[in-house]
């Protein structure tokens, strides 16, 4: 029982739950990056986590309520965004973050699996598409200070922006064998850029 | 052994053999679109198709094999791109093609089911890339002939820009719970658009 015996409600913020919990989903992640959400088992985490079985069950309950966990802290650790003064500036510090993380051995496999875990896990959808308002709603600020600065048209839909910056990096790297370099990010946030400033992304009447 | 006799160097084209794929092959994407990769079970296709067990086993093998298959016909029966005489009309024309067929209920479903596969089936994944190869190859002179006639620079990647096009959609699908309607698909055409006068799919030196 020594492992199990967590309660949530006994221990400070940053103790001992708190290390439970980020030495579950840590390991959680690596199951997904390593077999997608079929080769989650709690059970099995619970033995790479080191960390009771009975706490996962109880905690996380299924497979899919882990990975809306895992989903949740990425969203919690995801880096503030950059502030370079201009807007490609920032679009391309934006893409470059967002190339580098799918690039990565294991966040790439981690991302492909929840993404791919969210297409027929509607608990993980919904999950996934928090994320990814959360992301957009960080990064959105520096469409808006382009807007204010005049570098874009009033009522561009920020929230376009940022995911047009995305999302040529991850159409690239579900459906092509392309590389996700420093090339395709700079492209993709000029891409956006440029779009932006002619007006593609001036939603009426915003 | 009726239905399973067939051997595919003694019918012609469009007779018994073709009859037989495209049965397996509308059953398959239906299973596919129903339970993703991990419901497709070659026996319970053959049964859906009404075509012998053992011809679905000797002529697909494994399910990687059947869904290699299906994107390959699916690269076959893709329609051929319209022709409107400008550079917007035609990746307006390719952007809502994509977004009816994404928001379609089956098609939608099927082509989620396929890039999961492909984040974790290296069969699949090659399957897939090489589909979406034949489909950008297909709109990609829409491009060329906009440079042709002078509305985009010289050098510019007509393969990155139809990219371009379909990239917003998809991450649309994937990644929030957002309509895939008219106005996202001309949004995405207007983008690629914009990008592409503004140099940014410019290749240095192509």
């Amino acid at each position: 029982m020594s492992s199990d015996g967590v309660d949530p409600g006994t221990v400070r913020p940053g103790g001992r739950t708190a290390r439970v919990r980020a030495a579950v989903l840590r390991a959680a992640g690596d199951a997904l990056a390593e077999g997608g959400l079929a080769g989650l088992d709690l059970a099995d985490v619970a033995r790479r986590a080191e960390v009771g079985k009975t706490t996962v069950y109880r905690r996380w309950g299924t497979p899919a309520g882990l990975v809306a966990d895992v989903l949740a802290d990425m969203a919690e650790q995801s880096l503030p965004r950059t502030e370079t003064g201009t807007l490609l500036g920032d679009l391309r510090a934006n893409a470059r973050l967002v190339a580098r993380t799918l690039a990565d051995h294991r966040q790439g496999a981690l991302f492909k699996a929840v993404i791919a875990a969210a297409t027929c896990e509607p608990q993980t959808a919904a999950a996934l598409h928090r994320f990814y308002e959360i992301r957009v709603e960080e990064w959105a600020p520096c469409v808006r200070q382009a807007v204010e600065r005049g570098e874009l048209p009033a009522g561009t839909d920020a929230r376009e922006v940022i995911r047009a910056v995305s999302a040529p990096l991850y159409y690239r790297l579900l459906t092509t064998g392309l590389p996700l370099d420093e090339e395709a990010a700079d492209r993709a946030a000029e891409a956006a850029a440029a779009a932006a400033r002619a007006g593609a992304f001036t939603a009426a009447g915003a």
